[in-house]
């Protein structure tokens, strides 16, 4: 039993999910993205590099980051086979796990670039070349097919390269004192440690955080020594150590920096050692750099990465709308670090963030169907601005990506999305998102059944029933978001007046079967203002009901989006439209428009206050933007006529 | 005389600017940055080039653009002799050109890059390597020393290198059928035609604008050639004819495009040639892109050039402000070009625009004290969002910079300024521009003196005092300025009730010694909203009075610029300051900026709106902001609540 007094989270396979939000998309990744993935796989080369017979001149070169797509296919496919057995999805993993198995070397190094493309150049590019990213994602793949299927070979696989790592980095004498530019490796190695009970891998995990950022600086060593043998080497982009998280040692870290993604999954590393090592000098850092985040770098949607030049942070309240670079994989990343923080803390402003990335943000990458996909995710778009650019920066989503990190992040973020709804410890089972299902909680030496009845995310009404074995004493804990302006709370249908605690009302007493709960929350449309030092907020309203953030599209308000004014006190009348976007409540109101007959002459400017008209105006939740008429206009922040 | 019923500018050696606009500037540029200029040439190597003694390894290594700085610093020198003989300057000229006949080739050929560093690439890259660009300058040039002193070795030598160019280019067997990547040596050519009266050079800019864009297209060609010889060269960054103006012949171009200086050029060499060659094919082309430029790609400031990557124009509507790139040389060269249409057709829309630009994305690139340079002239500068920045994209000016086309580019502009104000013909003498002063005009068959009384541009009340030689019949007319509602004229005092025609009102009487007009033309404040399709502009308002457009600094202001929000039916009141930034009127008002209380928790986002306080604001022109506490926050478009 766990003696840590924090949370555990309620593994997805325990929670099942009948919404009419989640489940659907659910399918959706199961049935159509993931075999979509596969396909992109294979016909790419990516499955055939683990046979290692790619020569030179021969296409499909194995690229340095390939290994991690196949990885995170199998690892979406392995919490597929959990809750929806596939024999014969289970066969072609199994088959490409035989293919990376044999690619293993007979020292254990597993990499399809560095084995047939450029062998010389093992670990000589730590900064860049994406190597132990790539061994943490099949790590996680490893762990997760593991735990689908009870299958050990690809696990023993992973342990054997786990174990090849931990000799070639390390303090020791002939060890190489090194980590990797994109963290990935760290948080991975915590859960082979936890699949396979080996301490060794949480002590690797926990040297390659503790050694980063310490001098002398390793990637800059790195660099020298290849610059002595290459003195006109290709030139990096990124050559700033902040970067990688490597310009100072992580305790030190204390303002978020560098590449987003690279940001999140250290911290996501970071919240791992600290919970498992019981590292109590991680955290107070941990704090800081979730709270520059969520005051200075955090987008209403939940997305993260203000500009494609670094594919990160900038300066503190630097978030602008269409240049917005907002990764689909930075938001995945932020939902990893928000919810280990939650399970460390219990402390529900990490659960409120968790929400918003996964409600928005994340889903935003993904068409409806599950065949096309946002790399970056802008908060407004303007199609004539998005011509031309392709790929990673694109005003509609698209088929696929040479860099191919994002699809699988969110399809494995998706299959697995039922993991963060719930936490439990030997005292208390916590509520952290609402979703209609069911769910096996372990509280109180026994498991506990949860049913809970919603319309969640479009109605703030939440029934839950709770049936233990037998009656025992303990505490539910329900999260109040932060998006909450007031609630009511029904045991047994009798009022009930309990303030929450850290974000939480806790309900302690001895719950016996057939107990219920009803629990209101207010869920009004909040007209959000952003701080007055974000400056290209200023004078407009981004809306959100509950944990959904909205933008407009031209779909329903026509082009020119950014001259919708709202007038003051405008309200927004929420109307569920079951057949529209998939099933979503739109918000509808009326706003001021400039009239266009005074400048039909073609001016450019005009000198007399143009008059304005009443149009009405929809705004759709932003998760399900651009699935109708791709390629239009969207904003998310609108302007506002100050009252 | 000309039978052209065109006007003919009033060369600025006959206007004497007494104002307090004007003369300041033009005394500060010949004191301070007219010998900036030389200094800058000489410490960087650009006048010992053309000893042509450099040599592979040795510092100061000629560049392809050199010459033309060097070129412009003669030219401004030049119109300084005209108006403030100085004999030591003449002499460091004289100097110069000696050096300069001497660099010249036995072919007539004469360029220190082509020369000295690359003799072999001479005409293999006419798209990108400026070398008819730097003969056009070199040719200006000369023909303004010429003007200036009588002195002819200057004019000789760049006639011969004229005469060079033209056997190598043109139509013959033998020839090459191509034209300068960056046009300028067509406005050049004409001007060597006027001082030397040869058509020849005349019909070779003709033959440039002509072959420019025809098909078989000559960069492609050329490039096609290069690629054979060097199959793997130097990407080029604006590998798109367009960029180059060079997409189609010019007489189908309708559409701005490209680079903006190029444009500029392009277009002024097409007005030039229209005119002195009597082809009334071109003016239709360039109503065409007058049209499209003023309609959808003209900055409020008179600045051009949407973005840093082609430094030029993107889609239509696209004004950003905080990435504006609008180059100076780009506002200097559109005042080229509205002046020459301003001559073909007598139209005000032309002077209204030349104004614009001349009293706002012009002077904004010098600071008061004619010592730094804007390169880029933003109409918004958030000093975080060009931190590292240096160089051609600054949030301040700078001393110099490498690529230093800019600081030459405005001071010949405004050594000369005098040529802008008046234009005349046989029978008719227009003022455009009202600056005080006194002016000899030519017209029926006299000389006029003219002699304006007024604060203009900080006041609209403008007196004039006719002196002919005799009395006579001819027409003068004054501009009606787009920016003015309304105005009230008296001639001798009676007052006069005539409506505009063309943008001018048209006194035609016998005029006598003594006679006087008094126009007051209404100054006031504008608050100026832009088209609904630029979306940056949407909800924001832009202040002009008179030709001056406003800004908000940070010094008068306080930071968070974009905070401030304009109430419905705000006034703002003229304050004129002596003794501030040369000499301004001010703007004085009040505007809500929101308090700042509710957000010193910390928070990035908030449900409700936050309560408003009522604060003073100072706008001041934007042509001198940034000469206080430079590398502070500035804003041209300021968030309005809409009534």
């Amino acid at each position: 039993m766990r003696t840590n007094p924090s949370l555990t989270a309620v593994p997805f396979t325990l929670v099942r999910l009948t919404d009419k939000f989640w489940a659907p998309r659910q399918a959706v990744n199961r049935r159509v993205t993931l075999p979509i993935e596969y396909e992109q796989c294979r016909v790419t080369g990516r499955i055939a590099a683990f046979r290692l017979a790619w020569k030179p001149g021969q296409p499909n070169r194995p690229h340095i980051f390939w290994d991690s797509d196949v990885a995170k296919w199998i690892e979406t496919a392995a919490y597929s086979l959990q809750t929806h057995p596939d024999k014969q999805l289970e066969r072609s993993v199994d088959k490409v796990i035989g293919l990376i198995a044999k690619a293993q070397q007979p020292d254990g190094y597993l990499n399809t670039y560095f084995t047939v493309v450029a062998p010389e150049k093992r670990w000589t590019n730590l900064a860049d070349n994406h190597e132990l990213y790539c061994a943490g994602h099949l790590m996680e793949a490893a762990v997760a097919y593991f735990h689908a299927t009870g299958k050990r070979q690809f696990l023993d696989v992973m342990s054997r390269y786990a174990d090849y790592i931990g000799q070639v980095f390390g303090r020791r004498p002939g060890q190489k004192r090194g980590y990797c530019g994109h963290e990935e490796i760290e948080l991975a190695l915590v859960k082979l440690f936890h699949a396979t009970g080996e301490r060794r891998y949480l002590e690797l995990a926990q040297y390659f955080i503790d050694e980063r950022g310490q001098e002398p600086n390793y990637f800059r060593l790195e660099r020298e020594i290849r610059q002595l043998k290459d003195p006109a080497p290709r030139k990096s982009a990124h050559w700033d150590l902040s970067y990688y998280q490597a310009h100072q040692p992580v305790r030190e870290q204390s303002q978020v920096v560098g590449h987003a993604v690279r940001a999140m999954y250290l911290y996501s590393g970071m919240a791992d050692v600290a919970r498992e090592a019981t590292d109590p000098t991680l955290l107070p850092a941990l704090r800081k750099l979730w709270q520059h985040l969520t005051q200075k770098h955090l987008y209403i949607t939940g997305g993260i990465g203000s500009t494609r030049a670094n594919e990160g942070f900038t300066f503190d309240y630097d978030l602008p709308n269409e240049s917005a670079y907002c990764e689909t994989c930075a938001a995945v990343g932020l939902v990893f670090w928000a919810h280990r923080m939650l399970q460390l803390t219990g402390a529900s402003e990490f659960a409120d963030v968790m929400e918003r990335a996964l409600f928005n943000g994340c889903l935003s990458g993904v068409s409806l169907d599950g065949r096309r996909f946002f790399y970056a995710n802008p908060l407004a778009v303007y199609p004539a601005a998005t011509r031309g650019a392709a790929g990673h920066v694109a005003g509609q989503r698209q088929p696929w990506f040479d860099c191919a990190c994002c699809p699988p992040n969110l399809a494995r973020l998706i299959a697995s999305v039922g993991q963060y709804f719930y936490s439990e410890n030997a005292t208390t089972a916590a509520v952290h998102l609402y979703g209609q299902g069911e769910t096996k909680l372990h509280v109180a030496q026994q498991t506990v059944r949860l049913q809970v009845t919603t319309e969640y995310p479009w109605s703030g009404a939440v029934k839950l029933r709770v049936t233990p074995e037998r009656a025992a004493r303990f505490t539910l804990a329900l999260r109040i978001p932060d998006w909450c302006p007031s609630f009511t709370l029904f045991v047994n249908n009798k009022p009930v007046a309990v303030k929450p605690s850290q974000g939480y009302v806790r309900l302690t007493r001895t719950w016996r079967g057939g107990d219920s709960i009803r629990l209101m929350l207010a869920m009004p449309v909040l007209q959000i203002e952003a701080n007055p030092q974000v400056r290209m907020n200023c004078g407009r309203v981004a809306l959100q009901r509950g944990p959904i953030v909205y933008c407009f599209e031209q779909a329903d308000n026509g082009p020119e989006l950014n001259d919708l004014c709202l007038p003051p006190e405008t309200r927004f009348i929420p109307v569920h439209r079951d057949r529209q976007l998939g099933g979503v409540t739109v918000l509808r109101s009326h706003a001021w428009r400039r009239q266009p007959q005074p400048w039909r002459n073609g001016s450019l400017y005009r000198n007399d206050p143009t008059p304005r008209h009443r149009v009405s105006i929809t705004a759709v939740p932003y998760c399900v933007w651009g699935n109708r008429r791709p390629g239009e206009e969207m904003l998310v922040w609108l302007n506002r006529a100050s009252s």
